[in-house]
């Protein structure tokens, strides 16, 4: 959007950017380093200020690239036309706050705005419609954090698809970056210098609320990541009576293989940090009660809303529930017994480490896998038509899963746009073929030794239940016609057909069993 | 409601009935059993016939009990006032539909209409206020099916309390009865000979709405029962290599023990059906293909929403959308390869069997444990109250989940009214103590040979995660703190107060590790 001859010697800006707190302050930062004139305000004057200073601080003797603005009307008078506005607010009603006012500011019908927050898609979806005779609403789910928003986090826009040809290039512009062959973030966070190269993370995902859908599962994968990280954790801690110390160095040496990842490589960090103030590891003076912001939550309940299995994503939902209850459970550990273990010798203890990374490499694949099922089911019952090899693309750079593993699943996609499920992907089959006896028996132990792995025994079971041909629901149907004549079909009729027995006539025909 | 000196001398009715499906008919009946005269009204006039036919046959020369109406007004015209009329109609807008048409017909403030139906639990609060200047709306769940329904159904009745002064004595008089000792249903299913002693299966569950949440929790039990079943039957199936006969010999020698329910019973009934078409096992014919009709999914989706532990409950439900990916399983099992297994020897699978019993035992005390403390969140949210002996005792007859073992859950909040969790109660702690070695192998072994057990493997991971005094949560915290600043509690500072490292900070301190 900067003029070809002569950078910024247009009066007017790229760019309108509202909300300026740590989130918007860093994508404005981020769209400046990258050559866009940004218009910023905020209802905090002290946040306009605050990011006018900062600009002048990190651009020397440049001309400014930031203005602030003291109202939504001057806001769009420093704008050129058509006005695109960018929205870093709280998700909810100061979304709709921002907008009305922009209205009241006299914003035009081709003029775009984007909400870049945590929005529930459905809100998404619904503001579309409501604003679409005032302006284009258009969103783009971020993810990355902070450090996301400043040098390069992982996009995914959704919207009118003539909004996405003129933000194309400004998305794109300030997305993280990957190497194209080896799937490995470009890491070029150096504050003023433009990242040219690499493949961006941002890619246009579909209609409205389908980038915030996408995030939202991604959301859900991430809680599960984190979740079977730390049972394996605990495991080690608890089963194998390792120190934190030790355990990073296990973390350490599982993120140069298969499990490389951003997820590992900040567990390894948390738990060679020392704490400041007693000096013992800082994961043993962390109360183990465990937050949540809502979106895997939001993921579990789309999930089950729409049937797809997706029970470790779940599973990582109940367990930051479950450890929410601290005071219960110190009360429960002295009340409820568990299994007599018996110590492990030392080559047991290197034997299971190894087995270990196997099964959370296992349990890995099959969230991911249940994460993209889903995706694949909501796509479907939309209409979104999602590229799901594009998707798991922007995922390698910028976000808090970013891992090399999402450039094998970009492949599968890509070698096979109709997959039905990662699983059935010839490499990830393969993996798991290979490795499944490691993650069986490391699970038979975790059981038997009464060490709770919710999310990688859901991992395990459903592999198990994906792979079985005949499931125990035929009993099931059967106890549902008899206690509510819910009906049945038959392997021998065709599908649909229902079946309904009198389970009351006293002659129907019985294996003769003494009762 | 009938005269103490001489009945049905009154020309007016006692009850209204509006629905004369298979569950309003079934109540109509029950209703007349019990000496009640009801005045019926169906918006299609076949049922109003129908069910005049079916009194006369039931009663022989005795007075009419129900009278034929052919509107809503006629309805409400005879009947003693204040007027009470029981709705059964299908869940959503057709109650709203009868409502509406009530107020038409010139319902009063002091008449009593009841919902019987699948109501969302939000929808019964919602109308209670809608409703209120018009006439008093009053819900209440039906368990038991369309036999309970006819013979005694359990029933939670929930809503403005002057008006269940005047429901009592009606819906006591149609519930189920237990035998106050045993906790065993008392069985009168005979036609025309009313119940009168034992312990009715109906009490007031608290302010409306509170009734279709304690029902719709007992559906999320159930579904959770039901799956428990299945997954043994699944092991002894593909594990054991046992015919669906001699699967059911051993449900009937479990239903004389800690098993002994409804839901065992009839799942050896199930496997003791033969086709009548083929001759083999109608479990063999019938489609694995769960249905399921949403309460299930509510349940679940509260769980989440409350942020209550249900995984059981929740794995059950994924469990019956993974049934329904038919297809793709069958793909799927030629893909997918399983473990080796070794053929069991007969001693081992005598064995195998044994420990499978208390494997369902220990998981089927985790999802009833799960069920109330959802319910006791959700009591504590609403400020309902809600009596959680009582609830259990109303489950002992009449519902899908009867069983002896409500009697012992029963027992555990008699003796401690505030139990955090029915795992704390005595009698389950030292059971499950007891049992947990063979829930463990079962598991272990399950996991071993590729039989996906879902619910039984999130029920042990439920137990070992509540029992469990540090949870690695403070890892998971670690990790949020790092990458999105989301703060942590500490363990040696008061509860409540938030703390933030600065991950950033090279001068952080860390323990020394080749990285």
């Amino acid at each position: 959007m900067q003029k070809e001859d002569g950078k910024h010697t247009d009066p007017k800006c790229d760019i309108g950017f509202i909300g300026l707190g740590v989130m918007g302050a860093n994508l404005t930062l981020n769209l400046v380093d990258h050559g866009f004139r940004v218009a910023c305000f905020d209802l905090d004057q002290t946040k306009v200020d605050a990011i006018i200073a900062k600009d002048e601080e990190e651009r020397g003797d440049s001309p400014a690239r930031v203005e602030g603005c003291s109202s939504y009307t001057e806001l769009l008078s420093k704008l050129k036309s058509p006005h695109m506005v960018i929205l870093s607010v709280p998700a909810g009603e100061p979304v709709d706050h921002v907008c009305s006012h922009l209205i009241d500011a006299g914003i035009q019908a081709d003029d775009i705005v984007v909400d870049t927050g945590n929005s529930l898609w459905t809100d998404s979806v619904e503001r579309e419609e409501k604003y679409k005779s005032k302006f284009i609403f258009f969103s783009t789910a971020v993810s990355g954090g902070e450090v996301g928003a400043r040098f390069g986090p992982s996009l995914m826009p959704s919207g009118n698809p003539y909004a996405w040809t003129r933000l194309e290039p400004i998305l794109k512009a300030i997305s993280a970056k990957v190497d194209a062959q080896s799937g490995l973030p470009i890491e070029s966070f150096t504050p003023g210098e433009p990242v040219t190269e690499g493949e961006p993370c941002a890619t246009y995902i579909g209609p409205v609320g389908a980038g915030h859908y996408v995030k939202m599962v991604h959301n859900g994968i991430e809680y599960a990541d984190m979740q079977l990280i730390c049972e394996t954790y605990q495991v080690m801690r608890t089963a194998l009576h390792m120190s934190a110390a030790e355990i990073a160095e296990v973390f350490r040496r599982w993120n140069k293989g298969k499990l490389n990842s951003y997820l590992i490589e900040i567990s390894a960090e948390v738990l060679e940090q020392l704490d400041p103030e007693t000096g013992v590891p800082l994961v043993d003076v962390i109360l183990d009660k465990a937050g949540q912001k809502g979106t895997g939550l939001w993921t579990a309940v789309s999930a089950l809303q729409v049937g797809s299995p997706a029970q470790t994503i779940t599973s990582a939902v109940f367990a930051r529930s479950l450890s929410s209850l601290k005071d219960e459970r110190v009360a429960a550990s002295k009340v409820l017994r568990g299994p007599d273990v018996k110590p492990l010798s030392d080559e047991e203890k290197f034997a299971a480490i190894d087995k270990l990374e196997y099964a959370l490499y296992c349990s890995k694949i099959c969230a991911y896998a249940q994460g993209f099922q889903l995706m694949a089911v909501a796509s479907k019952e939309h209409g979104w038509e999602l590229d799901f090899g594009g998707i798991a693309k922007i995922w390698r750079a910028g976000c808090i899963i970013r891992a090399v593993f999402l450039q094998s699943i970009a492949k599968a996609y890509e070698n096979n746009e109709e997959l039905a499920n990662l699983l059935l992907d010839p490499f990830f089959a393969e993996q798991i073929t290979e490795y499944q006896s490691d993650w069986r028996e490391s699970l038979a132990q975790a059981a038997l030794a009464g060490i709770p792995c919710p999310a990688m025994m859901s991992a395990l079971s459903y592999y198990d239940s994906y792979r079985t041909a005949v499931l125990p629901a035929n009993l099931l149907q059967g106890q549902r016609d008899y206690f509510g004549a819910h009906t049945y079909q038959r392997v021998d009729k065709p599908a649909g057909k229902k079946f309904h027995l009198d389970w009351s006539d006293p002659a129907r025909p019985q294996v003769a069993i003494k009762k």
